[in-house]
C-alpha cells in the first residue's frame, strides 16, 4: 500500500519563486508517500524561444527549487515526482525529477516532445527505467509520452506498478487513453496536469486540468476539475498492479508474443 | 474512399447452415466495398472441448461456407472479413479470413487466445500482415488481440489504414480501448461483435454487441446497440489514416524512438 496522489495547480509563466511557493504551501500539510506535480510547474510552459528556456532552466544538482523540494520531502517524509526545466551545460530537457528526503534520486528526460517543445528542448537521452519508492516501483513519463503506447508498455515490462505522469495537456484525449494504458498494462497511473493559461505576447496556451488517478483494469479512482487547485491522495494497493491476470488462463505479459512485435523496435 | 462496415448478428451454436443463411440474407442487398463479420460467426463460440472444435471447423480451401461467401462477394462485388473456425490437419485456429469475389485472399490466425480458447484452439502461427482491398490497406486482428497494443501498432506500422476486428466480446472494455488504438495509430477500426448468448449444458456465455467504427483521432463514427442485428456501412476516407500528423511538428510514427522500445520485442 502506498499513499500517492497529485497536486494540480496553475503556475505563472516565469515566476519560479511564486510557483515554488504555491507548491510548498499546497503540500505543507500533505500526508502521503508520493506526490506528482505537473510538467514544467516552476517555469511555466509557453517559452518565447530556446534562449528563454536556457535562462529559466536549472541544473537539478545546483537548484534552489530542488533544494526546497528536498527540504519539504524531509519535513513531510514523502517523495515528489515533478516536471522540471533541466539545464545541462548547453542542453536543456523537459524532465521529470524524483526527489525524496535525501534529495534528487532520478531524472527522466521527456522522450517525445510536443509541438514547439521541439524548438525549445533537446529530446530525452536517458533510457526508460523504474525507480523504487518505499517498495513501490514507479515509472516516470511526461505529458505527450502518453500517446506512444510503447512508453507505458516498456515501463510496465520493467516492473512499474505506478506510472507518474507530469503533464501540461492542451488537448482532451489523454485522460481516456491513460485508462487504456492502465488496463492493457495492469498498472496505476497518476496524471498530474496543470490548469490555467500561459498568456504571452506570442499568444496564449490553455491547459486542461482534470488530473487523475487510474487503477489497474482501467478503473478511474479520481479526476480533478478542469480549472481549480486540487490536492488528492489515495491509498494504492500495488498487489493489484502486480497481478497481470485477466482471466484464469490469461496473463497480460506471459500471453505476449514478442517475436511478432519486432517491427515496433526496428 | 472505401465503403466499409459491419454486420452484427446472433449466431446459434453449432448451426453452421442457419448462421450462414443469416449472413447471406443480412448482406444480400448490402452495397459496400468491405464488410466485417464477428469472430466465429458460423460455429458459435462456447465449445465443449477441442474435439468439438475439430468437428465443427473447416479447411477454408474446402469449405461450403467460404464458397457461399465467395459467391456473395461476387454477386455484390464486395469483400468480407469474417471470423472462422479453421481446421488445418490436426490443428485448429481461431482465424479471420479475407474473402473477395475471387475467393479466399488471406487467413489471419488469432495470436492472443482468450481464456478457454487456449484449450480449444492452437495459437496463431502466421505473421501480422496488411492486405490490399481496392487500394485500402487492411489489417486483420481478432477479439482479445485488442488488449495488446502491439497488435494494432504492428499493423499500423506495416501500413494498415483500417483494422478489421471480428470479435466475440464478453467484457465491456474493448470499445473504448479501440478508440485509443485509432488515436495512437491514426487508423480506422471496425470492430464487429456478435450479440446474444451461447447456452450449453456447460453453462452460458453472453456477448455484448456494440459493434463500432472508429476513425483516426479516435472519432467514433457509429456504435451498434448491444442486442440487435445491425448492418452499418460508412464511407471511410483513407487520406485521414495516412496522415500521421498530430501537430505541425508532430508525426505519430516519425516521432517514435524505436531504440528505446527494445524491451517490447525481447
Amino acid at each position: 500500500m502506498i499513499r500517492a496522489g497529485y497536486f494540480q495547480f496553475k503556475p505563472q509563466f516565469g515566476e519560479k519563486e511564486k510557483n515554488l511557493n504555491q507548491v510548498l504551501s499546497g503540500l505543507c500539510k500533505a500526508e502521503a508517500d508520493l506526490i506528482v506535480l505537473p510538467e514544467l510547474p516552476f517555469t511555466g510552459y509557453y517559452f518565447k524561444d530556446r534562449h528563454e528556456v536556457m535562462r529559466l532552466s536549472e541544473n537539478p544538482k545546483d537548484s534552489p527549487i530542488v533544494d526546497a523540494l528536498t527540504a519539504l520531502c524531509r519535513k513531510n517524509n514523502f517523495f515528489i515526482v515533478t516536471g522540471f526545466a533541466e539545464r545541462a551545460k548547453d542542453k536543456c530537457y523537459n524532465s521529470a525529477l524524483l526527489i525524496g528526503p535525501k534529495g534528487l534520486l532520478h531524472t527522466y528526460r521527456k522522450l517525445h516532445l510536443f509541438n514547439l517543445e521541439k524548438r525549445w528542448f533537446d529530446p530525452g537521452n536517458i533510457p526508460l527505467s523504474v525507480q523504487n519508492v518505499r517498495g513501490v516501483r514507479i515509472g516516470m513519463m511526461v505529458c505527450f509520452d502518453w500517446i506512444f503506447p510503447e512508453v507505458s508498455r516498456v515501463l510496465a515490462l520493467l516492473g512499474a506498478d505506478l506510472l507518474c505522469h507530469p503533464s501540461n495537456l492542451v488537448l482532451g484525449y489523454c485522460q481516456q487513453a491513460m485508462i487504456t494504458r492502465c488496463l492493457e498494462n495492469s498498472v496505476y497511473a497518476i496524471t498530474c496536469n496543470r490548469y490555467g493559461a500561459d498568456s504571452r505576447r506570442l499568444g496564449e496556451i490553455r491547459f486542461t486540468g482534470k488530473s487523475q488517478i487510474v487503477a489497474p483494469k482501467g478503473i478511474l479512482i479520481n479526476r480533478a476539475p478542469s480549472g481549480k487547485n486540487d490536492l488528492f491522495i489515495a491509498p494504492l494497493d500495488v498487489s493489484l498492479s502486480r497481478n497481470k491476470r485477466m482471466t484464469s488462463l490469461n496473463h497480460l505479459f506471459k500471453d505476449r508474443k514478442p517475436a511478432r512485435y519486432k517491427k515496433i523496435s526496428e
